[in-house]
């Protein structure tokens, strides 16, 4: 019997309203380009060691159900947060790993993930190199916190953006039809993004035309002085009555100490060892509420932010679903070792292609804003900064909506 | 000179997704009916008293202004929590609103708002009654808690409804991605709504086809018990993997503590002596991370839960607009004293229309879920509460889309 064509994919880490674009773009392509079997890892390599899969074409049954899963956020596959041990600390693993690639014949594996996920493609890539394996191994892109190096942005980020953006417009409307004359009021909005402030401004896109936008914009890539912040906020009380401020869950004091450890919180560890940060809008509320008595409010987005797929970014669908299948063709043409990469061809209008690079080159290297798009005073972003996110944020990718709400795609078991 | 007939309209209490879509209504049923100036008090009767008022005429210029205002969050002419003395306390200030209402030549007095406004409108026809003024006074009911009586539900609920059922759908989507094997996790979703559990219900609607919806609902119209509470969510994390509970701010233990004024929070106190409530699915899953050892989250859906017009109800939008032009219709053609109301004609097809009742009978009542549609455990809705609600969700009211965001209409100082 000849030996199949299979392909497996797998998706790990934080999700994202576009990460099963990836998969539906993985799943489209590997049919077009003749695999045989396209399997899915179950919560990642994690369930994989399990031997936890499904055949993806019990799950996908029409162009309709691609389109279906073009909508639904989250992890369809289950995502996992899973470490691979280096290859001299656990030979084991990974041959249990290739074990169970073997025998299910699979030629290809595609990674749809961000740094730690990439991380995985290097090791296995690495592995396969040194023992003779012939599988390709297959990095696509995803994150919200467009913290990955050598892309001109991740797939998820701007769907992230998009929804943040909106939220910000319709807190700020809300919390200016509440103040009047001299009851003012603070709200504070709280973005994910644990060392990259790119969500935490993207919260000044609310800055439009009919919307003043967010007043101050912390990011972490600035050391966060509380005292600057609490006279910064009091000039602007003077000036008027709803005063908005987005802070990012990661800023921190020159000490070190993430805001939101200052009142003691701040305990859960995941298993990168991340601390799992809340509480940070909270917390400076009450700082401010204490400090100044105006009426706060604070506002965390939560993880709405990184599953809103009711508000994706038309753009983000599109090329989440380029990458995926791009990462397949790559495959398929020999490549291994590598993500793909977006590539930005022009602003005005925008275009972008993809690229291909040598995961050694991204793995855990985080991009974090650079300081010339944050304002001197490090309370703001610049005009650069916005006009990089603007274009990954437009186009609306309607919802397929049944009974009122939106539908989504969901594993059977 | 003949006296002019004008028409005054005002917003109040907190705001909707639909708030402005009723003020639309005023506005075009009022130019219909040859008002001749329509006058928009800002921040209700507080700026009112402070002659803050506007020519609508300068800010609406078209029927896509009108539609654009229909789409726009939170009280366009900015809102109040500003409760009326009873006559007998303070007979000046009633004074002083008909003075002004006698300058600007006002023959109609619409007022949008909750409880409280109708409250508002049930003082000053009284007032207008018993010292003969001629102008009629009509409110327009709003508000997302749902919890006015008389009518069959109020404008703003059906909205709130549907970004809470589409959110609920997107965090157990996003929470049942990243749960895998013996690790379990819980999300605590805490929706607002202080007496009346109408919005947090809401979330059942999460439960589709394709979506388990979430596991246990809280309501306030149960006294909730902790260790009842815990056991659930002991037997459930037996069973499954990622456990999502819904709980509503303004549940209360047996001794008549709300559940968030357990650890200590809650001190802020708004005008109409109502407890600014915050901080229950925090209380809980801290409490149910400790008892369990299971990682857990808390998510608010705070005031994007009354402002998201993004994704706005069609049902709800359209009956908003309805209710304001009725109540125009409704001072033209003579009452006063009353509030206009939605009367629900059939269910399948969906059918309403509006009634006038006399405020007398709604003010200070609240309207709570009946017990019989919640089951008898307490910790879920019945299949009586989803057909009620259902319908209400029902269409997608598409958003104005500038540079990949929702457009607003914003007052023009």
């Amino acid at each position: 019997m000849a030996k199949q064509r299979n392909i497996i994919v797998g998706q790990s880490g934080g999700p994202t309203a576009v990460i099963n674009s990836s998969l539906a773009g993985v799943y489209k392509t590997a049919k077009e380009r003749g695999f045989h079997t396209i399997y899915g890892m179950l919560h990642g390599v994690q369930g994989l060691l399990d031997e936890q899969y499904v055949d993806l074409s019990t799950q996908i049954h029409s162009d309709m159900d691609i389109e279906l899963l073009k909508r639904t956020p989250s992890a369809f596959l289950g995502s996992c947060r899973y470490k691979l041990p280096e290859i001299h600390e656990d030979v084991a693993i990974y041959e249990r790993i290739f074990e169970i690639l073997d025998k299910l014949e699979i030629e290809a594996f595609v990674y749809i993930g961000g740094n730690d996920s990439m991380d995985t493609i290097k090791k296995l890539s690495d592995y396969a190199i040194i023992k003779g394996h012939k599988q390709k191994f297959l990095g696509v892109p995803k994150t919200i916190d467009n913290d990955l190096a050598l892309t001109d942005h991740t797939p998820g980020f701007g769907s992230a953006a998009k929804y943040i953006a909106t939220s910000t417009k319709e807190v700020i409307r809300d919390a200016t039809g509440m103040t009047y004359n001299d009851k003012e009021a603070i709200t504070i909005i709280e973005v994910m993004g644990r060392n990259a402030g790119w969500l935490t401004g993207a919260t000044a896109l609310a800055r439009t035309e009919e919307c003043e936008g967010p007043d101050l914009i912390y990011l972490p890539e600035v050391v966060f002085d509380i005292d600057k912040f609490l006279d910064k906020t009091k000039e602007l009380l003077a000036k008027k009555e709803s005063v908005v401020i987005a802070v990012s869950e990661g800023i921190k004091v020159a000490d070190g100490r993430y805001v939101c450890e200052l009142s003691g919180g701040a305990d859960y560890v995941d298993a990168f060892g991340h601390k799992q940060l809340q509480g940070t809008a909270a917390y400076l509320a009450g700082f401010l509420g204490k400090e100044t008595g105006c009426k706060t409010r604070s506002i965390e987005f939560s993880t709405l932010q990184r599953s809103a797929s009711h508000m994706a970014s038309r753009v983000d669908v599109n090329e989440a679903f380029m990458v995926g299948g791009a990462a397949v063709k790559a495959a398929d043409e020999g490549e291994s070792g590598k993500m793909v990469v977006i590539d930005r061809l022009s602003d005005d209008p925008y275009t972008s292609a993809v690229g291909i690079y040598d995961v050694h080159r991204i793995a855990n290297n985080e991009k974090v804003v650079p300081r010339e798009w944050i304002n001197e005073e490090g309370d703001y972003v610049t005009d650069a900064f916005i006009n990089y996110i603007e274009p990954l944020i437009q186009g609306f990718y309607q919802p397929f909506m049944v009974n009122g709400l939106p539908q989504h795609l969901v594993l059977k078991k």
